[in-house]
């Protein structure tokens, strides 16, 4: 059975699930920093999803880009599937600006992560909710 | 017209073409690293390519990412499109181990490329040649 690992559990707020994939929010205000995991269970890498998995994976990716160029109108985004340090397939999404915190670099290992206080997070996971509309479920 | 980013050309070894993407090598011998640009022109973001071109796009990764579990047993693979100092659409597709040089960070930003020596590219493209087969022209 499909359970999130616990690293991304503790690192992320979840904002609910698309068809195939939790999104979640990385708890890092330095930037919007999303994260799509296939809801299957012992899968490290993209190519060892079964090929209607895969191909929906990259449309949920689509559909979280157009969501997040709408809603946050970025400079870049940078799309990833690293998995050094949490095994469980995972994919990165950051809205990445001109005036960020590591800009032009990658984000990781930049700094420690800036929790979101108050409120913050819960602004985001309503805007992502108006975004994503239907698509996101139990949310 | 598509024409390779002169960044990409100047970083990197031109394999051969798959049915969408150039294949490159990236001549930094610290990594098994390769990168896919969809020949599109004016294309930043892979949501921005048309729907067939960003299926086959991912098609062309998987078929990558085979070939290379396959050529190189890596402990794990690295794939991203980050785009910030390069804006043509391309997606890293880096071999890593455990005991590699940024092993357990991502590779950016961790030490300068070191340019392959000798025959050492030469072999990595028969290589890819053949695990690749048919399904790469012009190589």
């Amino acid at each position: 059975m499909f359970q999130l690992h616990l690293q991304l559990a503790k690192d992320c707020r979840d904002l609910g699930r698309l068809a195939l994939c939790r999104l979640l929010l990385m708890n890092d205000a330095h930037y919007p920093w999303f994260i799509l995991v296939p809801e299957r269970e012992g899968v490290r890498e993209v190519h060892e999803l079964a090929d209607t998995d895969r191909t929906r994976l990259w449309e949920e990716s689509a559909l979280l880009s157009r969501a997040l160029v709408k809603g946050f109108a970025p400079h870049k985004l940078n799309i990833a599937a690293l998995g050094n340090q949490v095994p469980q397939l995972h994919v990165h999404h950051i809205v990445r600006y001109t005036h960020d915190a590591a800009w032009p670099n990658p984000v990781w290992g930049r700094q420690p992560a800036k929790p979101y206080y108050g409120a913050e997070a819960e602004k985001l996971h309503a805007l992502m909710r108006d975004l994503l509309g239907d698509a996101l479920h139990g949310a």
